[in-house]
């Protein structure tokens, strides 16, 4: 039995996955508790969300096979150290020894849209390379090459938010110009369609449907904007399966349809990028799956990665 | 005792490698022979200098371990097949098979570009995963992640040229526009810097350095460029290494010196940059290493490459 902790920005999403070596692990306990905010309150509720699934699973912590751990922010999954978990006030924080310490169990700490991507690959049963392209505030790539998690030399593999689109584009917060995460994002939704509304993305699609000429406009650039990240994974890792999560992948077939479209529309000008095929390479991140937290627990299980806590 | 054959678009480049489970396999012999065209005379040169090689080391071709090719166009190289090398006249072609048959030795068929990342990765002695940053007439990237070659899902792995950077750029010859290729290339340079020099891109920076003002301007043009590919695979692989090869890595320093100019002026402006540390992770290809086909002769030692034709 291994548990799997997404801690976000506001909850801690975990699950108990009965890893029996099969290729679609079973989650078979979740629990979600909030997060807390500063390094005690966090593992205080890590350390009591582990418990509760130990409590529900049967399973004492002790006899676990692993705990694994995902964070939004600069990890270092080789140690477990948190560098910046800015939306949870964790700074250079040995997240790995603290909790696999309190717990007594090892644990593996990993960057929340590579764990994504390892539990997309596992829970969807894909076959082959793949690209999580987490459409959130930001928008990151986590890529899972061969079964294994691509972290890259600087930790920086699948940062495509950051990758320049247009010299005359948008001032990004990372200090560049024009970066895809200002055409491809919850916070470029933002920007394009400015709205006291909770979810702008939904605020704008709802205006477009509408007709508003303006939220037709936007709606193109920030569809645009996620084919080109599709677009770009393509000629660069090359996975065979792109999947779509985050919190604008609730828009569904409402993003997701046009996207398709702006897709086709690249293949129709380009035979090279129709040769791709990238259309039938998209797939959406099914409604409900706790992607992050089974690719934590999973993250346990991979060969390759040095066990980052043990007990001292 | 393994042979590599770098089939380029005039000449082939053949090297013989022994390869004795050393970490940087040494070229013993050097043969060079012109391509031809179409595949009757690729095909003929192909074996001559095979057996040319095999005459130099002394070990007949029959005792040979495998020959390797590397050549520009689209390879599969599970089934040794070229879809196309137009500079060749090859049109699905059965390469790997024909060579195989004609010479008695099981043959790979890889593409150039990745043979030349194969390549600079062994003879380099380089550590963990790498790109080969190929600047010729065209633009692509070969990458070794974890010393394998990573071909993608549809042999697009790597092919940055055809990402486009700037909605406005100039049009690319794939269909789309402001593709990176379109500022980062030999033909590149040609656009910016119309010539009847055969090379545009060095009577470029030859006229930059005379201080001619337009031509600074395109040197920024191109050298922001290839500035912009580097980071365009730290934000996506994330490769230890970035080797630039090809046509105009001829140009050395001139061009290289700039670059990392560009690259720090880019770190300047950003902090997440900076944490890249990108200038640090350029190398040039060695003057005179025969990348390509040292790696056409190490892809036939690829543990997870099918064998691609054998005698039948």
């Amino acid at each position: 039995m291994r548990l799997g902790l997404d801690i976000g920005g506001t909850k801690i999403d975990a699950v108990a996955v009965a890893d029996d070596g099969a290729r679609s692990p079973r989650p078979v306990h979740r629990v979600r508790l909030p997060s807390g905010f500063g390094t005690d309150e966090v593992l205080d509720n890590a350390v009591e969300a582990a418990r509760r699934l130990s409590a529900l699973t049967g399973v004492p912590l002790g006899r676990l096979a692993s705990v694994g751990v995902g964070v939004p922010g600069v990890v270092d999954a080789t140690t477990g150290r948190v560098g910046h978990a800015v939306n949870l006030g964790l700074v250079d924080t040995a997240l790995g020894d603290e909790l696999a310490r309190r717990l007594g169990v090892p644990v593996r700490v990993e960057n929340d849209v590579n764990a994504a991507a390892l539990g997309a690959w596992h829970a969807m049963s894909l076959q082959g390379s793949i690209a999580y392209l987490n459409l959130g505030t930001g928008l990151a790539a986590g890529l899972v090459l061969d079964g294994q998690v691509r972290r890259g030399a600087h930790g920086a593999a699948g940062e495509i938010g950051h990758v320049p689109v247009d010299p005359a584009g948008a001032w990004c917060a990372c200090g560049q110009r024009g970066c895809l995460e200002t055409v491809a994002s919850g916070s470029a939704a933002a920007r394009l369609w400015p709205t006291t509304a909770l979810h702008p993305a939904r605020a704008l699609l709802d205006a477009a449907a509408d007709g508003d000429h303006l939220a037709v406009q936007a709606r193109r650039t920030l569809v645009d904007g996620v084919a080109q990240a599709v677009r770009l994974l393509a000629l660069t890792v090359d996975v065979q399966t792109i999947v779509v999560g985050g919190g604008m992948s609730a828009l569904g077939d409402e993003l997701m349809g046009p996207v398709r479209e702006a897709l086709a529309h690249q293949a129709a000008a380009s035979s090279f990028i129709a040769s791709l095929d990238l259309a039938s390479r998209l797939v959406l991140l099914p409604a409900g799956l706790p992607a992050a937290a089974v690719g934590a627990a999973m993250a346990g299980a991979q060969a390759d990665l040095v066990p980052v806590a043990t007990l001292s």
